[in-house]
Parts: structure tokens; sequence; C-alpha cells
């Protein structure tokens, strides 16, 4: 078995787009620093409520800062607008920013309510403006190679999927209160992801869970099934770290992303008997770990520049089923993240 | 973190034993292969009722030859006797080398049973000679390395461990017979061990699993919890073929094994950060896949020289709990596996 290149779209092959970032969120650093590093998009300026919070950001970067978002959103010079903010402000943000005419890129998870991303998604279709998800692994090149192992059928039937995604970051505030983002939405969700890629939309699921005091989920194994009879297996830990493997089992070959799956990591590929040769394609790209964030900010561009109103690599359907199987995840193991 | 040295006994450091094997099964070339190689220890004869297979083994390895086991037992020339049949032959087979007074290398799983693993590990003390399940896997190097991890404490409390031990092995003829052994006792037998050396034994287990038209189990999902709160997560497919990987996530640390984590392979460990660095043990001694089911009997010459009636890195307790883990297992799921 051999392993394809990525096709990575050139940083000058796409128009060079004016962002602006609505909330100085802590991921929205990484999302400047990739952007800085690896594309030739411009971030114009940053805006926050916060008093205070986006002059700092702002000046970190040599960017404009307001203190409201209303004065973003207003500047013609500004295209995209990134939004970093907590999954239940979502909604709000992405709408008051396609009503403004801007195209968004909103940070996974879209929101922590698929019927809230469906007005998101319904929004910009009729405002005729991109909205896409920050699923920020699927515009790494590891992710192009798997598209192209996909579609040339190298693997035959996909018959089964394993994922991890385990990280101990039970010091992390923003994962432990309610409405926030939880360990599930906001770290499984790359799990999830990785999970349709190969499988799509499950026919049922079943999941365990481990809850804190406060109703939210430490850990979750889940086990889903496909019309196919495919089966899929995923853990997500808040508490417990362990590599971030996805794996995934064809009836013609067997292919892995890790040891960090979500970030610029490596891709093998073998037969599926046991002492099968084993091809590994590891990113030598020069985008490290979350600098990664900035590539799909390049993607995006070429989109917009021929007219889609959602991404090849994650439809809007996409987003919003697997919002629901997180949904329906939460629901099973009585988390309360609300 | 810094991974120790393995502590690998050298061959010459143990005395010269000499070996019978009692039935040519498949899995004993790769025994003598490995003894061959990598040890010096001395396989002295093979004996199988099937007319002919014994003359053809003991051809192919310039050993003696016998058509019973009663001719091999009664030589005063052999001091171990290695057990490589079905796991519904091991009893009366070890039973009867005991009677012998041959210390037993029994090929996992010990039985299919653990009542017959217990009356096993009973005679076998009551006759003064070991036996010792061939859990080959804790008698390479690799282990060696987790033994000194976990007596260091470097990973602090263990809080979970994710385990997967999937192949395609739907054309092996032998998991899929009734009392052959089935993929869980067969090949998920090494998961179970792998949970077990980091955590014991499990105070609940909760399985789920596909078992095909004959009720023999085609993929085993289990979860398992453990007195400290801690828990396991083990995969087990027989159909589907995945990297074989043994996380383990302690408080303090994070180790991996694998890809393939029962044959000679790698092991790392890390801190619990995302960025943390990983340092990475790569086998390099030379011994190569299966033949590393060689090295146990370097190992058990050694116990034996020292008088021991169990193995320390394998208890008899343990052998019989990790079948147990696979009977509870079979009963959840219903599997038909007699």
């Amino acid at each position: 078995m051999t392993l394809p290149q990525p096709r990575i779209p050139h940083p000058e092959s796409v128009p060079a787009l004016r962002w602006g970032i609505m909330g100085a969120a802590g991921i929205a650093h990484a999302f400047v620093t990739g952007v800085n590093l690896h594309t030739r998009q411009t971030i114009v300026a940053v805006a926050s409520r916060t008093p205070g919070k986006s002059e700092k950001f702002a000046q970190q970067y040599g960017i404009d800062s307001h203190d409201n978002y209303e004065d973003l959103l207003a500047r013609d010079d500004i295209d995209v607008i990134y939004i970093p903010t907590l999954p239940s402000q979502h909604r709000d943000h992405a709408l008051q920013a396609i009503a403004a005419g801007k195209h968004v890129l909103i940070e996974k998870p879209v929101t922590l309510d698929p019927d809230e991303a469906r007005e998101i998604f319904a929004a910009a279709r009729a405002a005729g403006v991109l909205a896409m998800e920050a699923m920020w692994t699927r515009y790494l090149p590891q992710y192009d190679i798997v598209r192209q192992v996909l579609a040339a059928g190298t693997l035959g039937d996909i018959d089964m999927v394993n994922v991890t995604f385990c990280q101990a970051n039970l010091e992390i505030p923003r994962l432990w209160k309610k409405g926030h983002g939880d360990p599930l939405f906001d770290m499984g969700i790359y799990a999830v992801s990785f999970v349709q890629t190969f499988l799509g939309n499950p026919t049922s699921i079943t999941a365990q869970g481990l809850l804190n005091a406060d109703g939210i989920e430490e850990e979750v194994a889940v086990q889903m099934r496909y019309e196919s009879g495919a089966r899929a297996y995923m853990l997500v830990s808040g508490r417990a770290a362990i590599p971030l493997i996805g794996s995934v089992a064809g009836t013609q070959g067997t292919l892995s992303m890790g040891p960090q799956f979500p970030v610029p990591s490596q891709v093998s590929i073998a037969g599926t008997d046991f002492y099968a040769p084993v091809e590994t394609w590891v990113d030598d790209t020069g985008v490290k770990g979350h600098e990664g964030l900035g590539l799909q900010a390049t993607h995006m561009a070429g989109f917009i520049a021929e007219g889609l109103l959602e991404s090849p690599f994650e439809s809007h359907e996409d987003s919003i089923a697997n919002l629901e199987v997180c949904a329906e995840i939460i629901r099973q193991i009585g988390a309360q993240i609300h």
C-alpha cells in the first residue's frame, strides 16, 4: 500500500481576505498565530466587550481594537469574522455577523444545540455568505491524505473505527462550567468528526459516562452502529491523558492517525495482515501543533473565492449531525451541561 | 520523564533446560524458532498423536519425535514440557505432564475455564513443579520497562487504561470453532492481561459484543471499573484490524505501548500535558515479532533454578483472574464458545 501526498493549497493561491475577530478568547491567540505564520490572510481587528481585553489582544498582534461588536461588523474592510467565543454565545454572535454581511468561521462546536446550528446555517445561506465550523483538523494536510485514500477505495469497505480523545484537563475551568462547553462538546467533537469522516452518521448510539458532582461528564465511552453493519468506538476523557489516536479498519486495509490526531501529526496505512508493512506519512510541513488552526483560513478564502456556501470538507449537515450525536450521548449519560 | 532500560536476563545466566513439546501445534513453530534463535534452552523432542505430524515437526528442527505423549513424558532427559495444544485440551495435557514430574509452560489461555486452571495450578504446586502461562508479552523487554516504571511510581496513580486487540482473523479456522479458543480467550486475553498489569482485578465489568451466526464473538467492547475508581476500556475484534495499542493514564504521566503491543514493539511515556515531551524506547534487541515467544523460556529456566512455583511476572491468581474476566464477558454478551 502507498500513501498519496497531501494536496495543500498554497497560501498565495487564494485571495488575501481581511479578517475580524469577534471576542478576544484564548483560542483566538492560536488562530492569529497560525494565520500570521502560515497564510497570507490578514487579521484586521478584534472586538471584545470586556473592558481592556481587545486592546491588549490587538496590541500583541498589531491590529485594530474595538470595545463593541457593532463597530467591528460595520467595517467595510473586513470580509470574514472568526468567532472564538463560548459555544453558548455562538448563535447570537454568528447571526449578528451574518446580518452584517460577513462570512463566518465559527469555533467548534458550532453550538451546543443542533437547532441553534441550523438557525445559523440557514441565516448564512439566506444571506449568501459562507458559514464554516472551525473543525480545523479537517483542513490539515493529513486529512487530505485521508480524503484521497477514501476516494481511491484503498481501505475497502470501512468496517470499524476506534478513536480516543483523552486529555488531563481537570484544571481548565472552561470545560467544567455549565453552558461553557463540556468535555464531550469541546474535545469529543473532534472524535465524533473523525468517525463521521469514515462512516457518516450512526443509526444507533450507546453511551456510558462518568459524571462529576455537578453532572458534567469527566469521561464518556460510546459505541455507534451504522447502516452498513460497521461499528465505531469512541473514548473521550477530560481527566485522563492517553495518546489521541484514530484508527480505521477497512476490509482491505487499515489506517491510523496519531499520536495526537487532531493536530499536525502522522498517518499510517497497512494491509490487514498482522505483519503487513506499514507506510507512514509524517507531517513535515512546518506547521506545528495548534498553529494548524490557521490552515483553515486559507481553505476558507479559497471556498469564498469559489462562491461556496458550505465547506466541501464538512457540510452544514455534517456539523449538525455531529452536534446531534453529542446531544444524544449527553442525554443517555444524564449529563447536566446547561 | 525518562524511561529505564530493560533488564533482560542473559541467555547464559540460566541453566540450559531440556524441553519437550506436547502437541505439534502451529504456535509451537514460533516457540521453537524463538528458543533456538534467542536462548540457550534445548528443545529435545516433540510428541503428537496425529500420525506423521510429530515426525515432520521433529525433522524440521532436528529433534526427537514421539507418536504418543507417554513416551515423551517418560523421558528422564526432559525437564520442562511446553503445551501448545487447544485450550480445551490444556487441562488433561498439563495434568499428565505434571504427574510425570515435569514443569509446564502452558500456551495462553491456560484453559477456557477458570476452574480447570485452578486444578492445573493446584496439581503443579502439589507436585512441586512450576506451571506458567505462556503469556509471553509479559516476558518481553518492554514489559520489564513497564514493571520498572510502575515500581518507581513515575505515572502517579493509574486512573485509566485503554487497550485494543483487533486483528482481521476471520480466515483463521481455529478461532471460529466452538471449544477451540474464540477471539476473546485467544486474542483478547492479551488485552485483559495488559489491563491487569496496571489495575489488578476489576470490581465490575460491562460488555457488549457482536456475535456471528454460531454465537461466537466477532467483536467485544468492554468497560471495567476498579476499587480505586479507575476505569479500563478494552476493544477486541477478530474481524477488523487496527493497531494494537495499550495506553495508560496516570495522574502524573501517561504510558503507551504499541503499535503492536503484544510483540516486541515500543514504549512511550510523557507527562500529562498535551504537548509534554514524549520519550520512546524502541525494541532493538533483535528479537522480531513472534520470535519473542522464546524469551519466556529463558525466564522460566531462571525461575526454576530459583525454585519458584509460580512466575513473579504473572501469578497463578493473575492467570485465573484473567480467565474469570473473559468468562464474565462471554456470559454478558451471550456468546456460545463451547
